[in-house]
């Protein structure tokens, strides 16, 4: 447009991301969601709220508050605390360090640790330090959760996806895709995976392919992310983070408190202890970096929502898992009663016959259904109009397009009441569905 | 760097902002502050805590809670707008929007505000958005707040210094300035401005510049970025902000309560009523598509820190401005004790002699004293050390070089008797460096 020539902004004119249906992913579904409110929903990942209590804030707010007095803080430190700008990096680095000891078997320095604006300003600010050059590469594991690929996007990151099989993660489908990458010359830098019960497929990383991944990371110098937020939410024993296992500095752990304590507190970190040398062969850490380009988006994470989350620590002495004994059994009950629900809605005979088969995941808050017709937008309105049940076409977590025959079920926001029946409708509707397009 | 050959990280392989000056530039004030503690500081622009009283978090968490109730919402409605996660463009817009219209005579729905983790976040997502080419650049009123330099190099953004004279901003010389990147080929997206008591100057924008600024921008199709977080913390009344006389949706106000209420809050703020028309002819609102990256970033913004700051909106019936009565008073008097000492010690006579002079802001934190000699880092240190105190020098506020005879002096953390001491001390610097040089 040439001076004195105006008038609205024209989208095509703002940030190609901006275009990207990776960016627009979930607003069909929310559309769909609005114009359907009897429907029972599959689709939303968020925490069961029926445990949240208003009154519990305010007691965790002072337990902290009564910490810091307790350390020795004087009453104008502990008000500085809450009011004013905070460390970039994060004033409960120490607490967070402690739980992941306590919790997870990760023992890094609380200066590895950089508290984010939930697990999303922690992607963005990894993916922004490591892709450096235009040729850099963000490898995902697929079906992948779109918070990495949006962040991406967003940063004009070429994000390459590096597709499940059946059971999952396959280290040698990694290699080979590295392998190709760097025939077509450009630089793998990281790869993205939810080890333990991932989002979008359910599926869990096994032992054999964690030991794997980090010999292969070490081996192809990349790091790996490793964002694992349904790990103290899912019963019984978890395998080892790959953080907990990496001995090379090759694991960034993305870390959340949205599933473990509570959304609305927009509290998550990064853990980024990796040697970072400059000309002069000073060396730092990864997570001062991290901290630097955290100054110029978000300056600090809010002192205030630190500090509830820093009470709610507390009140466990730093145990996050202990906190989430109801919870991690409220997830698992959800888990064990769809899967039931869907064999007695859909005996193996049946599903044979239509060709629907779903995986069995011992824990977090998602399955995948595989059907034998597209699971797309046009299945979705047929899905809630005619038989009141919503999903999340799997085809929205790949990257680069694929999964038109899967849809993810998420179990976490629902009452057994709405999973009993809510599965009902759901056989209703892949067999409809299958009988419309077979 | 070959497979096989593995190594810790090095900084050069990481992103080329992370090199760059801007993304350091509190570094070496941070380092100096540390190593000269017994130091009076004028370089802090972090508002005055005297008047925080931690109770009051408290308070108004709950009055915001107790106004969620009476305005009907159920309980459970009022455990999710805390616990959970909330509407990516914020859940206290319509509070914001009714403020904006009292405080600040800004009249724009509820649709047109996007809540951001302070106006930092706010400024990374307008950048994001309109910066789209590689021929797209920013202009900056200079010298210019890191904060907006800072976020621009992050997104490999070429920013372009239009430089204040003594009086403050010229239009005229944006006018040539945008004239000038034309010629060369880029096209100047947005201009970026704090208009009131700016930071770091501490000039104020006329009324007769606010209207031929908006003029220029209709003309020349740009947007201007307005930043003015000092209003409600100055003493009288201020100048129309250029939100309020904008008519052609040419203004996208930056807004913050890091100043007005409270830093850890993190809560700022985009007011973004502009027209975006797609392809198709559907017409958004820029808003939209910043609440569409923000998704990206960070999801949304701490429901929590929400609450919060509408609580505190509520105990006056939205005006931001009267909650500010005692600190308006308070920073009005610490400038104008500043001026008197600043007087005191260095008579108009005196200051000739030198070569020293300072402008006289009528509000905000900040003022500037030219200097005779280049107030550089190692002049900053000689202050340090000899004389006890610390400023910052302007030069970090020029994006691409400049500022070497000018320092920033900040009035806003300081007690009355530490303005007076400092200036006493900064007088004895400005003497020996002077002496020193000349």
């Amino acid at each position: 447009m040439s001076p004195g020539e105006v008038g609205p902004l024209r989208k095509a004119e703002l940030h190609p991301s901006l275009a990207d249906p990776v960016l627009d992913t979930m607003n069909f579904l929310n559309e769909i969601t609005h114009r359907y409110p009897e429907a029972i929903s599959f689709a939303p990942g968020r925490p069961y709220d029926g445990f949240f209590d208003v009154e519990e804030i305010f007691t965790h707010l002072r337990r902290y508050l009564d910490h810091l007095t307790a350390r020795g803080t004087p009453a104008a430190g502990v008000r500085d605390a809450l009011f004013q700008y905070g460390p970039t990096a994060g004033q409960i680095r120490e607490l967070i360090a402690d739980s992941l000891r306590k919790d997870e078997n990760i023992d890094v320095r609380p200066e590895a640790v950089v508290v984010t604006v939930g697990c999303q300003e922690a992607m963005f600010l990894v993916l922004r330090a490591l892709i450096a050059r235009p040729d850099d590469v963000l490898m995902v594991s697929t079906p992948c959760y779109v918070g990495i690929t949006g962040a991406a996007r967003l940063q004009g990151i070429e994000v390459i996806p590096v597709e499940e099989d059946r059971s999952g993660f396959r280290c040698s489908d990694l290699a080979a895709a590295l392998a190709s990458e760097r025939a077509r010359g450009r630089r793998p830098r990281a790869f993205y995976v939810v080890p333990d019960h991932s989002n979008p497929s359910g599926t869990t990383m096994s032992l054999q392919e964690r030991h794997e991944l980090l010999a292969l990371a070490a081996r192809e110098d990349f790091l790996v992310l490793e964002d694992s937020p349904y790990r103290l939410v899912s019963p019984g024993r978890q395998l080892p983070t790959l953080k907990s296992l990496d001995r090379e500095h090759r694991v960034v752990h993305l870390g959340s408190f949205s599933k473990t304590l509570f959304p609305g507190a927009r509290v998550g970190f990064a853990v980024a202890d990796q040697p970072v040398v400059d000309e002069d062969g000073r060396t730092g850490l990864l997570a001062d970096e991290l901290a630097k380009i955290k100054s110029m988006i978000t300056v600090n994470t809010s002192p205030l929502s630190q500090a509830v989350v820093a009470g709610m620590l507390l009140a466990a002495d730093g145990r996050a898992a202990e906190l989430n004994t109801r919870t991690s059994a409220y997830y698992g009950e959800a888990m064990r009663a769809i899967l039931q629900r869907l064999d007695e809605c859909l005996p193996q005979q049946d599903r044979d016959a239509l060709g629907v088969r779903w995986n069995k995941p011992e824990g977090g808050f998602f399955l995948t259904v595989d059907t034998p017709f597209r699971a797309d937008d046009a299945a979705l309105t047929r899905s809630a109009e005619d038989h009141g049940v919503i999903w999340t076409p799997m085809s929205y977590f790949y990257p680069q397009g694929g999964g038109h025959h899967s849809l993810r079920l998420s179990v976490s926001y629902l009452t057994p009441a709405e999973i009993s029946e809510g599965v009902a409708r759901l056989t209703q509707f892949l067999k409809a569905e299958s009988a419309r397009t077979g």
